[in-house]
């Protein structure tokens, strides 16, 4: 079969744009189309963007958030919180409890949860070296803020488990019926999730 | 204030990414985090097929479609009525009528229709280039498939008037009731359009 794009370069940069998440073929015919129409420069600057953070962006070295130096700006700061650790999945996490501004301590981005489907083991994911900043340095508590997913629960209770030993307070971050939420509309296990963990009130 | 992105270059793949239509911040961070978990080669494959797309792309010299030589695929075929030019705005509405089938004439792509808001004039567009081919080619008729906007309104108006000292037929594409689409629900403009422009019932 002929190729349905009249030109093999643009064939080959709508299939290249829709290989990302979520974009179909024709949106990408329209993002590529829009960045033809911009000039070349523009153009360039887009593409070599992408490549120089695939080529030239570090993970940190102790929380393996991505960071521009070997040690990311949390982790260097003197005003955060070095005794606690917040657990997260991957970087978009970091920044959603960044943007609370409720959190002062440090993170650690394991990078996924445990995945037996999908073949991710805890030795794909940084919980080795979580235990081990845990032993070395003088943390007093970890939270967990990992999916509720049964690969959450898996990985939670992985690192739970492997944390038990260094004596370290392990916490998860409350589940509940969100701030604004209706009761009436809340899911089952999340109301009853919410009655079980309920807090002292405090006028 | 501080970059809410935890790295400079994560920064600017984000706002490059977002640049594009219809992306905006979230999916932008989502796409760029994705080409991130990719290896090298598959980030500058993406990255190069965009820029060789804008350095080596060719704009067909006859009918100012996309191409990968001087002259398309469809004004260099044989096969095709070069009688007949369908005038459309862009490339995806030569993709769209191609995807029909029924149509083996030629095209010539506009580039867009005059606007005076977003100030664009008939000299921005292929419109010059379009009268030049029907006083030196054989053309016999010309099929306007341009937008039922104003913009496209006036555009037509415009390519008309300057089409008619060369004689040559000019028609447009049938406005109506879509197939399959319910009369009670169509709006006014279409039913009354669809009407007024009855066909002959064929049994």
């Amino acid at each position: 079969m002929e190729s349905e794009y009249p030109s093999q370069l643009l064939d080959t940069a709508v299939q290249q744009m829709s290989s990302l998440p979520g974009i179909g073929k024709k949106t990408a015919l329209r993002l590529v189309l829009h960045l033809l129409r911009q000039p070349s420069e523009d153009v360039e600057r887009f593409a070599s963007a992408m490549t120089r953070l695939k080529n030239e962006v570090h993970y940190c070295r102790c929380c393996h958030n991505i960071s521009d130096q070997e040690v990311c700006s949390i982790c260097s700061s003197h005003r955060r919180d070095k005794r606690t650790i917040c657990v997260v999945e991957n970087v978009q996490d970091v920044m959603a409890v960044e943007n609370t501004g409720q959190y002062s301590g440090l993170y650690h981005v394991l990078g996924g949860v445990i995945s037996p489907i999908d073949g991710v083991g805890p030795k794909d994911l940084q919980i080795e070296s979580l235990v081990q900043r845990v032993q070395t340095e003088d943390v007093q508590e970890v939270i967990l803020a990992l999916p509720t997913t049964m690969e959450g629960d898996t990985t939670n209770f992985y690192i739970y488990r492997h944390l038990q030993p260094t004596g370290v307070k392990v916490s998860q971050i409350a589940r509940g019926i969100a701030i604004g939420g209706e009761i009436e509309y809340a899911d089952e296990i999340t109301l009853g999730r919410s009655i079980q963990n309920r807090t002292e009130f405090r006028a």
